[in-house]
């Protein structure tokens, strides 16, 4: 078998690239911070430049109610062969605390084969290692194997605020039959893998009000109801005594893992050690019996209370019983919950236990589905293939715990999510010293290359 | 059987004492404002005038790191009879909202047979009729029948943050065989009635910690312990299903109630709807099974949660799962409970129900033993009978669910707490439109002079 496409590409750019690559990471793109929305508009402008450097056409940097986002495409391939949309974004996290840096965070260096700078993983290099494919592609070929869109959004880091509305102003303009997500990491570079699931996410916000104000614990205490009381006793039986959460049939509609799913993710090398240790260091791990941490982050729905408040907060004591208390829980869900039923299931697990004479009420925030990447399509063939070609090793297929904007694009252009990433658990995103393991980001490159080539066969 | 001894007196002198009552009230001396200090001062110096005008002697302004409390005494009885110390405050709650008032806080009138005034119930007319019936009786009989001291404190309303200080720099000053606390109320003007005991109080800062920073739900939701979780376990399992605190040996040291007890309580008219009413439009009462909500508050221990919090607490929704979490959880106890033995009791729970891998930090606030008068003390037959002949009946003995500075007396001083109290439930104390019903001022004063009259056979 003949080596991957773009090898001698990237060879003979090799300099040229980790020149482009440094000049985006010196723009400061931090989406959070609104000093910085000049740096994101310009970090749009110059990967618009970018992308027309590399031949795509109708660049455009597309306006939003917040940071911009960049579109360009390449559409000659034909009807006959699928329409790829490439995801990825521009914008960085902030950088505090500036003095854990080893380096300057948007003065890029290459030390010990590792990129150090704010966005050097996540995500600007993920970008250009995709951009570089298809220039690669075109002048090695002379076309793109498919039809190649690209969306490169800017408020990626601030939780994607108006990417839903661009998504569905701009169906057209974004319709594809794959999205390809470049944003993501595997498991080693001798343990390479891809995510084919993420979790979804609802989340409510429960006020309980037991009288028309906090009442003094003396006069009143050991007689009225205390909101605090009844807040903890709701908070504390949402899980069962096998960490289960009770909500009722919230198992009912979760997919069950076949043998392979369940294989592919007890072959994942798994440290507790560390794992815990980059949990904030907590000293054991919890959760639902029977399945392994993987699993429960992974492939198993869970409940966490986000926030619980009641009563008094500050120094020494208030002698009150609390009138009001309230209390934040998000659900993680996997295929095949929905939010829907979930919702009805919480309200009607709140009517079993909130005393009648309470005032309750809850709002439910947001509403993700759980995504699932159908591992059967063809085109996870072509990644899977792409992957193998490049790192000598079948990918395994991973869940991720988290929901991002990916699910939108899912979701809204209807199409499956392939995820494409070369991030390593080691790469310290949003935190200080961010860098991006340079093997890692030209293995990237020919994977790009490979798979489109893959996915137009 | 003859009236009162001051009955006359009282007449004769009505219209001077009104006119004495209205000047007191007129004074803003409102010690929770810093910018009232000067007005606190000023209704000391007042008060201590007054107390030489009536006869007393020794008067004085007695200086403390907040407000100034007034000392004055008559001791000329002889060491046969006991000395009473009188115990009042000066200072008086803020009259915030003012537009609620339908007469200006500070310009008392009298309608309806009510004086309206800030202070006026809580706590200057009941000073003022302890001093005019000493005036009284000194002008009646040439002396008073015991010794008497009197102590009218100046922050009060504040919590009284320096009278321990006071008392134990003055013990000798304030030595005394019983204490006359003139500030509580009684039932109704036709069932009188008096406090015999207080619960104490103990209260507890819980710290909790699962990990170094919050996590990310997405990432480690369901795998990793949360604080919130914890916490709200904790607060859950402190009462059990029959309203019972789960303490080990809570109530081992509780005394019970003799059946006379029990029947004096029995014996309070409990008018269900307005109790709810007063206690903030509750809807239900609850608390410890087989005992009344008078029973709950007065002579049975009680846990408060005063304060829960953990995690996000803004708008909307934060996904994470909280390393931190704390509460704040306020005993209020009965005879013969003590705090000491309480916090012991305290550790050893959450000893048995914190896991071992988590930080719980615990600080304990405060300690205030409860509070009994014995009820087959002899003075208390005196200030039975003083209640009886001026209300034409028979006092009923109540309990207080708080602990006042009163503790602090009877502790310091070694001398039981005798109350003689005339407010009523309907008096507004700390709200907008505090009253004194006049008719009650006036059987106050007798009732003061029988008392004393009484104290001295």
């Amino acid at each position: 078998m003949a080596g991957p496409v773009l090898s001698p590409y990237a060879h003979a750019q090799r300099e040229r690239i980790v020149d482009t690559l440094f000049q985006w990471l010196r723009i400061p793109s931090i989406s959070a911070e609104a000093e910085h929305a000049g740096d994101v508009s310009a970090s749009a402008r110059w990967c618009a430049e970018l992308l027309v450097a590399a031949g795509l056409e109708h660049a455009e940097v597309l306006e939003t109610a917040g940071g911009p986002a960049v579109y360009a495409d390449w559409l000659h391939a034909g009807p006959a062969v699928p329409t790829i949309l490439v995801y990825g974004h521009h914008d960085v996290q902030p950088v505090d605390p500036l003095d854990e840096w080893t380096s300057a965070p948007f003065e890029p260096v290459i030390v010990d084969g590792e990129c150090r700078a704010r966005g050097s993983i996540d995500d600007k290099g993920q970008v250009l290692y995709q951009i570089e494919a298809c220039r690669g592609l075109l002048s090695v070929l002379g076309s793109l194997p498919v039809n190649v869109k690209f969306l490169v959004e800017g408020e990626e880091e601030v939780g994607s605020p108006n990417l839903e509305q661009l998504l569905a102003e701009e169906v057209e303009r974004f319709a594809c039959d794959v999205v390809v997500v470049s944003d993501t990491a595997m498991i080693s570079p001798e343990v390479p893998s891809t995510t084919v699931g993420m979790r979804g996410l609802v989340a409510f916000d429960v006020s309980l009000r037991t009288a028309s104000t906090d009442l003094h614990s003396g006069r009143w205490g050991g007689t009225v109801p205390n909101a605090a009381h009844v807040a903890a006793r709701l908070v504390a039986s949402l899980h069962d005594g096998r960490g289960r959460v009770t909500l009722p049939g919230f198992y009912d509609e979760v997919r069950s893992l076949n043998p392979d799913e369940r294989a592919s993710i007890g072959a994942q090398p798994f440290d507790e050690t560390a794992f815990r240790a980059e949990a904030g260091g907590v000293r054991v791990l919890v959760g639902e019996e029977g399945y392994s941490p993987l699993e429960r982050i992974g492939v198993r729905p869970s409940a966490e209370v986000v926030g619980l408040h009641a009563g008094y907060g500050g120094p020494g004591i208030k002698t009150i019983v609390p009138a009001v208390a309230g209390f934040k829980v998000a659900f993680r869900l996997v295929p095949h919950q929905r939010p829907e039923r979930v919702e009805a299931s919480f309200r009607a697990w709140l009517d079993g236990r909130v005393p009648e004479a309470l005032e309750c009420l809850v709002t439910r925030h947001g509403g993700v589905a759980p995504a699932l990447t159908p591992v059967d399509h063809a085109a996870m063939g072509a990644l899977v293939g792409a992957i193998e070609a490049v790192w000598g090793a079948r990918p395994l297929f991973t869940r991720e715990g988290g929901s991002g904007p990916e699910e939108a694009l899912g979701r809204v252009l209807g199409a499956p999510l392939l995820y494409l990433g070369v991030g390593l658990p080691g790469d310290r995103i949003h935190a200080p010293n961010e860098r991006m393991v340079m093997d890692q980001f030209w293995k990237g490159l020919l994977a790009a290359g490979e798979l489109l080539i893959g996915l137009g066969r």
